[in-house]
């Protein structure tokens, strides 16, 4: 029976979440006989709750609330691309129209910068930034190393990743002989020890000159607490308003009395479609066909996953894996991806990230700069009284 | 009469500067008759100094140390490539070599990412920083933009620019419509007013549901102080760490209780030869190769400055410039590039603006990182006991 489908972004930006929809979009039209119209949420499943054809406190009432909306628009297909709580929630859908007695096949597509998300291999988002961060770490080092003579010693790189360290981690990769940048990787994963990290600033300037520190914004200190959110004074007597590269500039400043930099790339990193990576780019766009394939041959509570062969050359395919086994659980970076003293990245952790950001994004420029398309978005005509 | 050259690059890196190394080397070698080696100073001018064949406080004793050195490896031209300080030291250095009878053409070379140099049209380094904080500022801005409605509604972009605001007032070419942002840009050449600056966030978070600033890292208070250094006790009783963007960030989250996120380009911004313009790569190139023609010609104590032409598409020439003219003096933005309410650029800025940006430089990738090449550089053999 021909039902519509129903197609939801949530949480942060990634630089190729698009190729994911254009994906869903495309593919949808293959499947004429089951998927009718894709309707897609203004502001993520919020959309779907006002019927602006839920990241919200999710509740039995809104649950309800969405399944009258999907009802109300002959929806018979839910795909929510996004992260943990993204897979929860489809998981929770699916479990809550089936106790309704309406028929409908959710399926969560894989979306995080963070990379954190259990059974896939790697998360659509994560490659880009992977690549927007080591290049990054390579060319503000080479700037660094250049001037260390007479100017700035230590340069401190901010990244994000509130509870694990792929995205810091993934730094390692301007790494190309041993002397180069980075030199420390603060994770979070490691609790943060201010003298160890002294010592091998201090170290590695006498020995190279220079030292360039890739910070994880989730560092914590050993009372489990966010540098970043040290919100008290700090040892100097100083109140902190957050940012974990500021902290850490202080500590050098006054401790080591070295000449530093910092930079924080915020949505800079996740944002960065200029230089996005291309094997990141064809995850997305793999995932969001493979949602459509799933959800046409009935599907239920799964998500298309990436898995990785075990090819010398990197080769991946998409498997399908059930919700209940990826819905709230948070992927760390493996101890054998971290080098013993802490501060750094194994081989093995190389050839983890490596093939992520291998090729790049085709990009159009007009003028200049990355060129826009700004669609006229036409919401469906409501059929229920508002929400809230 | 044939002579060595000696080449030294000035102060902060940019992105393209290395394709004026480029074509100075080049350019010499087609004047065999007249240059002979081309030497380049390791850590500047310092390499001159320690005759590691000097952006030190000029004295006398440096400058006679200069000729010395000079003279000990037969070098008749001096390149210095840099900024304001870099015009001025070129020019003393040629009154100086004169005065002492030693025969000297000194060229300085225009290269600066704060684009604040007089007579030339722009800076070679310029144009890149400019394309990749319009690039960051569109991108980031549509992070932002998708998420507002559930997420962070001001984001602040700290760039580089401690005197002049060129650089932030080049992140309003991002705006491709009224709505776009930037929002509000903070410039160095207007002082901050806290009263207008949040009333303007609030009126545009009210009106498009976010804002977007980008500052100028140089911006000061009514008592000529700048923000990042307002080392005391901020308006909430706070000490500053240093930085605008968290200054500003603290600000709207205790007065106007608005989500917010900010970052910090820092080096990433001048460093980041993936995004180089390619018009702004052309004129690195070109300032190299008229260095050397101007000296093969005798002409002492200029600098080859880009002009913009009169014509409707963007064209434009190297002429000479007298360095007497350039040495020290400070180009600020004009009035007439900046809106009435002083947080915006006019259409007159944009035109200035947009030519810089046009065309993206080659970059070869390898493993998905640009490809670096690894020179290794050879020490000229001393022939002067040791500097200091």
């Amino acid at each position: 029976m021909k039902k519509n489908a129903f197609y939801a972004q949530s949480g942060g930006v990634t630089s190729v979440i698009n190729a994911t929809a254009a994906a869903v979009i495309q593919e949808a039209k293959k499947f004429p006989n089951q998927i009718n119209k894709v309707y897609a949420g203004q502001n993520g499943i919020l959309g779907a709750l006002r019927e602006n054809l839920i990241d919200t406190s999710k509740n039995a009432k809104e649950y309800k609330r969405l399944i009258e909306v999907f009802k109300a628009h002959d929806i018979g297909y839910f795909f929510y691309n996004g992260g943990n709580d993204s897979a929860d929630t489809a998981y929770k859908v699916s479990q809550i129209s089936k106790s309704l007695g309406y028929n409908l096949t959710c399926i969560a597509i894989p979306k995080t910068v963070d990379n954190d998300l259990a059974v896939t291999d790697t998360c659509p988002g994560f490659g880009s930034v992977a690549k927007y961060v080591a290049i990054s770490t390579q060319e503000a080092s080479l700037d660094v190393q250049s001037m260390m003579e007479s100017s700035t010693k230590v340069f401190i790189l901010e990244v994000m990743g509130r509870h694990a360290g792929w995205i810091a981690g993934s730094s390692a990769l301007a790494k190309q002989d041993n002397s180069d940048a980075p030199h420390i990787i603060l994770l979070p994963e490691i609790t943060f020890n201010q003298t160890a990290f002294l010592k091998k600033v201090k170290e590695t300037v006498n020995k190279l000159g220079y030292c360039v520190v890739v910070a994880s914004e989730g560092i914590k200190n050993n009372k489990n607490k966010f540098l970043a959110e040290a919100n008290t004074k700090d040892a100097f007597g100083h109140a902190q308003l957050g940012g974990v590269a500021p902290f850490l500039a202080n500590l050098i400043s006054q401790r080591l009395k070295l000449k530093n930099h910092w930079a924080v790339a915020d949505y800079l990193q996740r944002s960065a479609r200029h230089i996005s990576s291309k094997v990141d780019l064809e995850h997305a766009e793999a995932v969001g066909r493979y949602a459509i394939k799933y959800a046409v041959k009935g599907m239920n509570g799964v998500m298309p996953v990436i898995k990785r062969k075990k090819t010398s050359r990197y080769s991946w395919e998409i498997v399908p894996a059930k919700l209940s086994k990826i819905a709230n659980v948070e992927k760390k970076l493996p101890k054998s991806f971290i080098t013993k003293d802490g501060f750094g990245i194994t081989k093995k952790g190389i050839d983890y990230f490596s093939p992520l950001i291998q090729g790049e994004g085709p990009v159009d420029y007009k003028n200049g700069l990355p060129k826009l398309e700004k669609p006229k978005l036409i919401l469906a005509k409501k059929k229920l009284p508002n929400w809230k």
